[in-house]
């Protein structure tokens, strides 16, 4: 299963790709961050981000792609940021009828570390060590997309195999459906 | 100058179309709401609204998009999918080189009603006066997309020439600054 992980940011969007199976060893295959400059206008910015993960998505051809769910309890300015960057990475995969899962923190710092309050230097090294590597992937953005991979493939495979299925079938169905009056 | 303007959200966004210059009587070219299934998995519900948006473009042709900026004082769960809806419009028009603008819904309201506090019906009224319709569109959401046209074309114009060269110019820009690392 290869799933690309978005860790949802307008300045910052943490993109990795991990490929595995729950209780075998994970492999990464790709991490990195699509970057947008601060003083660009918004729905360039937006472009900007939907052409970065068309690249991720492009060349890696993940069968699932997890995003970091979003919650306003932080900084409002921030959350808006958030939520519109995580829309186009979700209106990316949907467009290919990949099916999108959305974790929350707490699941994903869970997942990996065994605890949902865990630190960023904590999740950091869990994803370096469980994906055999030489140091923790920087900035914390592209550590936190790993984790979001890892955390979804070790979800139940089942459920995953019956979300791409209905995602694959309701793609058509939404695009008859979602009309213009 | 023609301008579509976006009222954001995910089960309903409402979209009008409005050609005018300030001190002359507008023009209504089209009205509607795009709608999206409220049962339908996020991403084929923002797969659905850039359909729907990239219709109204298609068929209009509008020279600038103006949307609601949206505010996180209301309820968590609407607000972020309102951002997520208005990241969609704004993505949409930016891709095309469409000036985005953005109206807070109290400019909104003091630019057709002549106060920020007007109620629904006041706006719906006056947008039916100003555009010299038979009747107030109808859903709400459908009025207050004409009302942020309206808005729009009603600031200074040469503000807006501005913002239009600006961002023709800065699209190439951002395209190549926004770097996958």
């Amino acid at each position: 299963m290869r799933v690309l992980g978005v860790d949802p940011g307008l300045t910052r969007c943490g993109v990795g790709v991990v490929e595995g199976v729950p209780g075998r060893p994970l492999t990464m295959l790709g991490v990195g961050v699509v970057r947008t400059p601060v003083d660009a206008e918004l729905g360039l910015r937006l472009v900007a981000i939907e052409r970065g993960i068309e690249q991720w998505l492009d060349e890696h051809r993940p069968e699932f792609v997890a995003v970091e769910r979003v919650f306003s309890q932080h900084n409002v300015r921030t959350v808006m940021g958030t939520a519109q960057a995580s829309a186009v990475a979700m209106l990316c995969a949907a467009r290919r009828g990949i099916p999108v899962a959305l974790h929350t923190p707490s699941e994903v710092k869970a997942a990996v570390t065994g605890t949902g309050r865990a630190d960023k230097a904590q999740v950091g090294t869990m994803v370096t060590r469980l994906l055999r590597l030489d140091a923790p992937p920087k900035p914390a953005d592209a550590a936190d997309a790993l984790a979001l991979a890892i955390c979804h493939i070790w979800r139940a495979p089942a459920q995953n195999r019956l979300q791409q299925a209905v995602a694959l079938h309701t793609a058509k169905a939404t695009a008859s459906k979602g009309r213009t009056a």
